[in-house]
């Protein structure tokens, strides 16, 4: 298909109603030329529902190819969250150029742009529905008919007070079922669930799972309400939360979301080589130990074949222990005051996972390499090194959470080089203790 | 506080309108006992509202406590999706005795039990709202109002003809904001966007979370409308596939969520066991490789203390390339069709840090043990384990996906047996051409 051809399709199936999020793959096929042609063509409203289901990356380069005057128009025409974050993106200099030009909304994604980015406040919008608790069921319903167009959701309907304190909540669905003359005061939820600006975004997302809310309000200190965040940000919240988790468990770095298919290499690899570079680190320092034993390494040469299944192991079981509990921690069904029994079943977990695979593995060197005291070294040592892996991928986390950092960062460089050197310490002590036997 | 006191502080939240999810975990504080004591006590209602809230674990261990009748009289006041879940989870024997208690709902059940668990007619609900087209929106509007106790959610009306094939959709906020008199044909939506009863529910979930709906329409072959499924439902969908990922890229097996913290030691080292086995399996395979090599390592025995950095560097390499892969592929950013330009930019990743790191260690080796061939040696199979590693990474999960097997499975003991024969033996023949020069 020409490209004539792409930009005339895009235009059919704006005027066919297509959803802008499918829009946005046709666009991303034409060059930044082509996008100014067809955003010329779109109106500014069409245009805004196009940028906004864009990745953020996308929305940037994209804002940077209008005229300012054009970018603001649209920008007035977007969703206040997903403006403000937009404008979040873009250089100071030219985010204050935007907001000069559009009065009305700058205010208020000003307001917006105060809290950071993975808060409460970070994702929340202010285009919510709210009302005073005396008005009736009827005139409700017809307030909420002339503000629907603007509000993000008109599902639930925020009652507040004269100093705008969140008093009471009501679904649409409890609205259109009650009878009319009754004020919302009488038939209002007055156990609201809500959250604070600065809380964590992970925790706003467990809290609408758990309690399979469509949105939750967002107040002040002082109880005032000052936004709402919808479900369907929250989606988005626990797919980005997992990828950061997927992420530093797997010691790959701060990738953001866009750079997987865009970003070009040198960059991905600048992302990655913090990580590595602790690893390299680790891996001398658990060569260190190898170094360390020379003398028995040298007496006996064979020991250096097993050193690939005491780390591998090692690893494996430290991994599998890190990842259980990390995951267990971000979905909250492991609560900080279970650390102490976790850690407990985990061991015993350990020391049965030890006692097989030390079994196994002792049978293996054995046959492999016809010396029964080999089979007995490197069983007794797999059978440390595997409970001793499995307490340090719980600590370790355990202790990078005590401490307030993710304890998702711990799992990958950190835990490796500590199970390493462990393994390896307790691999060639062993096997210097039964040398004189294996000579 | 005493189990009276606690016993009664329950009853006492049911009262206030506690949140269900919220009474859950009082409800887990008590003895078996005590929780019959309590249900009977809790109308059918109430304690239905509990018992969805439960994971299916406790649902099914509760329901064993109560007798055949009160359990199936909880069952009907269930959410039908929510019923059908936990029949599903009972013994084939009792699940048929508790279906012969409940008449009405019992084939609906049956119904829904047809599908696999993790699809979406696995997931929905069969208590929608649909409606015909001919009739106008004030009649609509009291339609929705009689139904509205029984259905899951009342914010989308589906719009079937004559033989229930889906036709259209409207919200609750069209409804609202149209105008009455006219005929829900003229103002409802043709584009519906809906999936079929076999699609896997994380393809479910990225058709919700990438149109922002709250729910989504399940239908035949036919087009027949057949069920919805709502948004709490997804959020809880992504939650659990990003478990299951996360679980499979750290070898660490199919542990069930409920499984985190309650389950004996012995299942969870038993589920742990398979993947062990493979990396013990593959650790000696690595460990032949070292064996291969004795005369070199006899000759040369400091070369032993790299092992572990080669080892460590190219599993930390592999294990970011997949994770970033697998983690593409599942949230849909990348496509089948991208993976060989994003294999060819993982090379040039690989080359990038390859070289980098290659240029460090040989620099460290050298300057550790004196001795500048050696740094030549570790420097050029750390370069080429690396690029090897970022190949594998990618590579391996790509063939996995091709075939239909989860790619997140190939992570674990596969790359890292994979990456760790290949390095090892890049390390050792690297040692080997230059061995002359090193003694």
């Amino acid at each position: 298909m020409s490209i004539q051809q792409t930009l005339e399709k895009i235009l059919r199936k704006v005027k066919e109603g297509m959803h802008p999020s499918d829009l946005v793959d046709l666009v991303e096929e034409l060059t930044g030329e082509q996008k100014i042609e067809l955003f010329e063509l779109l109106s500014d409203e069409k245009a805004a529902l196009i940028i906004q289901e864009m990745e953020d990356f996308d929305q940037v380069s994209l804002l940077k190819l209008l005229t300012a005057h054009r970018a603001s128009a649209i920008l007035k025409e977007m969703a206040i969250d997903d403006a403000a974050d937009l404008v979040g993106e873009l250089p100071p200099e030219e985010a204050r150029e935007l907001l000069a030009l559009i009065e009305e909304e700058a205010e208020e994604i000003r307001g917006l742009l105060k809290y950071p980015e993975d808060t409460a406040g970070g994702i929340m919008t202010t285009e919510f529905i709210s009302l005073p608790e005396y008005i009736p069921v009827e005139e409700a319903i017809i307030r909420l008919r002339e503000v629907a167009p603007d509000a993000e959701t008109i599902y639930y309907v925020y009652i507040v007070d004269s100093r705008a304190r969140l008093n009471g909540v009501l679904s649409l669905r409890d609205l259109i079922a009650a009878q009319d003359g009754i004020p919302l005061k009488e038939i209002m939820y007055h156990n609201v669930i809500s959250v604070t600006t600065d809380m964590d975004q992970e925790d706003v997302a467990r809290i609408v799972a758990r309690y399979d809310l469509l949105a939750v309000p967002v107040v002040d200190e002082k109880s005032r309400l000052l936004g709402i965040i919808t479900v369907d940000d929250i989606l988005d919240v626990i797919e980005a939360e997992a990828t950061e988790d997927i992420y530093r468990l797997a010691g790959a770095g701060e990738i953001e979301t866009v750079g997987v298919t865009e970003a070009p290499a040198i960059d991905l690899a600048r992302k990655r080589l913090p990580w590595l570079l602790i690893c390299l680190f680790g891996g001398l320092l658990s060569g260190s130990v190898v170094g360390a034993f020379t003398v028995t390494l040298e007496t006996i040469v064979v020991l250096a074949a097993f050193i690939p299944v005491i780390m591998d192991m090692g690893g494996n079981v430290a991994t599998q222990s890190s990842t259980v509990f990390v995951r267990g921690l971000a979905t909250g069904e492991i609560k900080g005051s279970d650390t102490r029994s976790y850690l407990g079943r985990e061991i015993k977990v350990g020391l049965l996972m030890g006692l097989f695979n030390g079994a196994v593995i002792a049978l293996a060197a054995y046959l492999w390499k016809g010396l029964p005291i080999l089979g007995l070294v490197v069983g007794i040592a797999m059978f440390f090194t595997i409970v001793v892996a499995a307490l340090i991928g719980t600590v370790v986390p355990i202790i990078f959470n005590y401490y307030g950092i993710d304890p998702a960062l711990s799992a990958g460089p950190f835990v490796t080089t500590i199970k390493d050197v462990t393994g390896l310490l307790i691999y060639f002590y062993t096997a210097s203790i039964f040398l004189k036997f294996l000579v």
